[in-house]
């Protein structure tokens, strides 16, 4: 299969690297020729080119979009244009209703992916070939998705080593916020909370005797800010949601506090201990 | 010098161990004949005995009580007839203001000592000699401690390679409850708000597709719940005002995502950012 990947960063440098390495051929397509360069270095694609229109000559049967969020629907439309007819296309955007609806409008053969892979460190020189082994790989298809498309992203998935999960682009929109932009915000508001504490002598002790148990509290609300903002801007309603359920706990657990309900705290925190077992990420 | 330990779990058996490597002469307390075996058996100690009585035969120059919080102010208690003059005691409560002034009233060579290490396992099996290595150590002198006592500690604290680190018990206990007490509050309520969500296939989505970045979040409140209702119960008011400021914090992420005010928010984080790498242990 002839695939092509728009965007040569940590996703699509890495999805390059593996699709390269299990025999595919992979066109690769950055707006810095730099880029280029580095990708061909490292083998991650076989041809590379700067411009969209270089894409018409290579006749792809699968296009990745894997730029930022805010530019998926802007390539497509580009896309479009240089695409044979019924050649499948998806992206690898982190939020999926806000995309999903209005790409499967313009072209009935995309499908919404979103990879759960990362990495703290970004580009082409952080790719790595095994990024999405054994890690889900969502698709949001709608119902005017071509089945087709679906099982092209499906046997994609499998020669990436990755789990496909199928869910609709909304529920998908909620897990997330539950799992990764609602953990942002409340470990950002720990930073911002400690950081105001205006006896010096506090901060400074607070900065000293902090540990691994702050250290992971802390660790996704210091990340990159712009990822945050594009959270709770194209994923609003369901960060919301998210925000005002969890309030409600945190507001539970003060007033349990205030009236010294030690029982209801511990029952809360018995449950929360048992709850927290259900994620398999948690599991040992 | 001959010291005995009050309590052989992970601290009290981890500092055996150390003191012991060290030269020093330990005698092990613990009301389980068992711990007692297991501590005799891994070298921690020389001697060890089931009763306090038992220490005056030891005739200790320094006794360091490693119960849990609420046994450390009765254990005192129940000490002090079986103690020669001038005895040190410290312990090892992870709160101070409840405990130091009460026994420093009863013997001014009472220091409340905090020593900032631990694993998520427990016991004497768990305990290792290199548990303090590079670690603060938190002393919490008031005006009638006697200055000899709090060298006593000082000294001990270098024996086992952690560094001493002076403050007052209010400044410690409302520099835990930031960076301690309450990410369990916060990282429970986030355990509790997704495992409530009402769409089962959602929840079965987020426990599917959490990874890293919620693992993290999610790790302190999935914790020993006795030691979250500990923490609240007696640093109830560090613990409220922290859960009110940080309250506050949240409030106003939710009112900018409400407003769509991405400038604020995108400026927020921004200062998370760097407010977090002020914290040395978020240092690479």
């Amino acid at each position: 299969m002839r695939i092509a990947i728009v965007g040569l960063g940590l996703i699509g440098g890495s999805l390059a690297l593996k699709l390269t390495e299990q025999g595919y051929t992979v066109f690769g397509l950055s707006r810095s020729p730099l880029t280029c360069e580095q990708a061909l270095a490292r083998g991650a694609v076989q041809e590379c080119g700067t411009e969209l229109a270089q894409l018409q000559a290579f006749h792809p049967q699968l296009v990745l979009i894997c730029t930022p969020l805010e530019q998926v629907l802007p390539t497509l439309t580009a896309l479009l244009p240089h695409l044979p007819a019924a050649t499948v296309v998806s992206d690898v955007g982190s939020i999926k209703q806000p995309i999903v609806e209005p790409a499967t409008q313009q072209w009935p053969w995309f499908v919404g992916g979103h990879p759960m892979a990362g990495k703290t460190t970004q580009g082409i020189q952080a790719a790595e070939a095994d990024l999405f082994v054994g890690r889900p790989y969502v698709l949001t298809p709608i119902a005017e998705t071509r089945p087709q498309a679906l099982e092209t992203l499906q046997s994609l998935i499998a020669a990436v080593g990755a789990e496909s999960v199928l869910t609709d682009p909304a529920r998908h929109d909620r897990a997330v916020a539950w799992i990764s932009h609602l953990p942002v915000m409340i470990s950002a508001s720990l930073i911002a909370s400690v950081s105001q504490e205006v006896d010096p002598l506090i901060l400074e002790l607070a900065h000293t005797l902090a540990s691994s148990g702050f250290r992971d509290t802390s660790r996704v609300g210091g990340g990159i800010p712009q990822l945050g903002v594009e959270m709770a801007r194209h994923n609003r309603e369901a960060v919301l949601a998210s925000l005002r359920s969890y309030q409600q706990h945190l507001q539970q657990i003060e007033t349990w506090i205030e009236k010294r309900n030690w029982d209801k705290l511990s029952q809360f925190l018995e449950q929360t201990q048992r709850d927290w077992r259900q994620f398999p990420v948690n599991q040992p």
